[in-house]
C-alpha cells in the first residue's frame, strides 16, 4: 500500500526548502538549509538529510515518505543529475547525480527536474489544471520558464531539459533584446519581470508621456513598480502591460500550432498582475492565432498557493 | 492472436489509394478509387469497402485484417471524423465520420489522423525513426506539414488537431508572405515547393545575377527546376535552397525549445533535394538553437519508399 506522504524540494540559489505533503496536496509540515553554505555535493546531502529527518519526525518518520521530488536548476529529469548548474557552488561547471544521492541516503525512489516542470506537474495534480491532460504552464519570475503537457505527461524531449519556450525567439534574425542565453529576442528578454522592467525604460526614453513611473531612478523600476502604477490607473504604466501581453498573446498562439493546448496557465510574479495583464493576452492570442486552431485555449493564472506552489510541485513530480 | 495484416488509406484530393501492409512494413498489395467521384460519403465509403473487399482476396479476405488507418485532410484523430474539408466534394462544410463509417463496414476498428501525423508513426515504425521516443517529421510539398512524436506518441493535442508547425510565423508581426491560412509570413510560405518557387521568382527579380532559371516563364517555375538547376551548379538557385535551408534551421532551432527532438525528419518533394537542403538546415541550426539544447538533434531525410510511405503511414496510424 502506498504511503501517505511525498517530500518535495525546492532547490533555489539561496534556500534550499524541503516540504512534506500529504495526499490531498496539503503541505503539512517544511523546513530548509541554506543551499550555498556547503563547498561539496556531499555535504549538502548530508546536512539536507538531517533536516528531512527531524522534518519527517512531524508524521511519524521517513518511512512514512512515499517519494521525494526535486525542482532544481540545469536538472536533467532522464538521469536525476544537475548539469553544470551555473549558481551554485557544488554544481557548477560538473554533473552532479543528486537524486541517486538522496535515494540512496533516504532509500526512497527520487524524482528531479527544473522548477517550470515541477509547478506543470503540481498544477495537474493540485492546481488548475487538475483533469487536463494538454496544457503549458508559463513561469513569468527573473525569466520565463515553461512546462508543457502532453498526454498527461511532462514533456522532457530526448534529452531530459525540454520546455524552454522562454527561449522562443519573438524576434528573429538576430533582432530584439540580447538574452542571457546567447541569443537575441527571447520571449523572456520581453515577458519576464526583468523584461517589463526594461520595457518600462524604453517606454520612459521614448515619449514624454507623464507617468508616476517618472519618479523613480529608472535603473531601479521593477515590474511591482509597473503594477503597482498601472493599478492606480497610470496609462503608460498599462500599455507596458499591454505590450507584455500582446507578445505572450503572439507567442501563445505560436505554441499552440504546436500541441493546440487546452489552457496557459500563468505562474508567478508578473501574473499576479491578473486581468492587466490576461486581457491584452487574449486579445493578441485570438489575433494571432491559427484560425483553425482558434477559441479553444483557455488562459489561467496559477491554481496553486504561490506559498506553496513549489514545494508542491516537486512532491508531484516524485509521482511523473 | 493478431492478424497478419494492416490496412491503410492514403486520401487525397484526387486519388483514394488503398494497400493492404504486413506485419515487416511491406505494402503486398494496392488499389485506388477517384476521391471526387461520389456526391456523397456514403457513396464513397460503399465503393471503398467494394475496393478493400476485393483487394482484401489478394490476402485470403478481410477477415486477414487485424485494423485500418486512414491519413485525410482536415482529420480529428480523437474523433475520426473529417472536419470542413474544403477540398473534398462530400467533405465539404460539414463533418463526416469516416473511421465508424468504415469500422462498421469492415468490423475492425479504425483510426484516422492527416498526413503530416501518418508520415510520422511511418517513419517510427518502418522509417527513420525506429528506435525513437521523440522526434519531429516535416514534411515539405504543397504546403509544410508537421507530425510530433513525444515520449513514443504522436502529439495530436487537446482537439485532435495539433502539430501544425507549418503555420508557425518566421516573421511576426503581419510581416512576411500571405498564407493560405489567413496568417502571413508562416513556414509553409517559405520552405514549402511553392516557397521555394516563389523564393525564385523573387531572386530573379530582385538581382540581374545570371542563372538558368532565367530561361524559363517565371509564374511556371517549379520547385523541381531550382532543384534541377542547383545540382548543375547554378549559384542562385543554390542561393534559394541556402535561403529555404536557412529558414529552416532557424526555425528547427525553435522547435527544439519545445521538445529537443532526437531527430528532425524531413520528408516529400522538396527532401529530395538532399544535401543541397540539409547543409544549410544544419548550418543555420547551429547557429541558431539554444546552446545549452544544441548539438543533439539529427537531420535527416524520410526512410521510407516515397512511393508507399503515405500507405505505410496510414496503416502504422491503425497501431497508434
Amino acid at each position: 500500500m502506498e504511503k501517505e506522504y511525498l517530500l518535495g524540494l525546492d532547490l533555489g540559489g539561496t534556500n534550499a526548502v524541503f516540504g512534506i505533503v500529504d495526499r490531498r496536496g496539503s503541505v503539512v509540515a517544511t523546513t530548509a538549509i541554506k543551499t550555498q553554505a556547503y563547498q561539496r555535493v556531499e555535504e549538502f546531502v548530508e546536512a539536507s538529510v538531517k533536516a528531512i529527518t527531524q522534518l519527517a519526525e512531524q508524521v511519524g518518520g521517513v518511512s512514512e515518505i512515499e517519494a521525494m521530488g526535486i525542482g532544481a536548476p540545469a536538472a536533467n529529469y532522464y538521469t536525476g543529475t544537475m548539469e553544470n548548474a551555473a549558481n551554485i557552488v557544488w554544481a557548477h561547471g560538473t554533473v552532479v547525480p543528486l537524486a541517486d544521492m538522496f535515494s540512496q541516503q533516504l532509500g526512497i525512489p527520487v524524482k528531479m527536474t527544473n522548477d517550470a516542470n515541477t509547478v506543470a506537474m503540481g498544477e495537474m495534480m493540485y492546481g488548475a489544471a487538475r483533469g487536463m491532460k494538454n496544457f503549458i504552464v508559463l513561469t513569468l519570475g527573473t525569466g520565463v520558464g515553461s512546462g508543457i503537457v502532453i498526454n498527461g505527461q511532462v514533456v522532457y524531449g530526448s534529452d531530459g531539459f525540454a520546455g524552454e519556450l522562454g527561449h522562443v525567439p519573438v524576434f528573429h534574425g538576430g533582432k530584439g533584446r540580447p538574452c542571457g542565453c546567447g541569443n537575441k529576442g527571447c520571449l523572456e528578454t520581453y515577458c519576464s519581470a526583468t523584461g517589463v522592467a526594461q520595457t518600462a525604460r524604453e517606454f520612459l526614453k521614448d515619449t514624454d508621456e507623464p507617468s508616476s513611473l517618472r519618479n523613480l531612478e529608472p535603473e531601479k523600476i521593477t515590474s511591482l513598480d509597473v503594477f503597482l502604477a498601472a493599478k492606480d490607473g497610470d496609462a503608460l504604466a498599462k500599455r507596458i502591460f499591454d505590450y507584455t501581453g500582446e507578445i505572450l498573446g503572439m507567442m501563445c498562439a505560436e505554441f499552440t500550432a504546436y500541441c493546440t493546448p487546452e489552457a496557459f496557465i500563468f505562474f508567478g510574479g508578473l501574473a499576479n498582475a491578473g486581468e492587466l495583464l490576461m486581457e491584452p493576452i487574449r486579445t493578441s492570442y485570438a489575433k494571432h492565432v491559427l484560425p483553425v486552431l482558434g477559441g479553444k485555449a483557455k488562459f489561467m493564472t496559477s491554481g496553486l498557493d504561490s506559498g506553496t506552489a513549489a514545494i508542491l510541485g516537486a512532491a508531484a513530480v516524485s509521482l511523473g
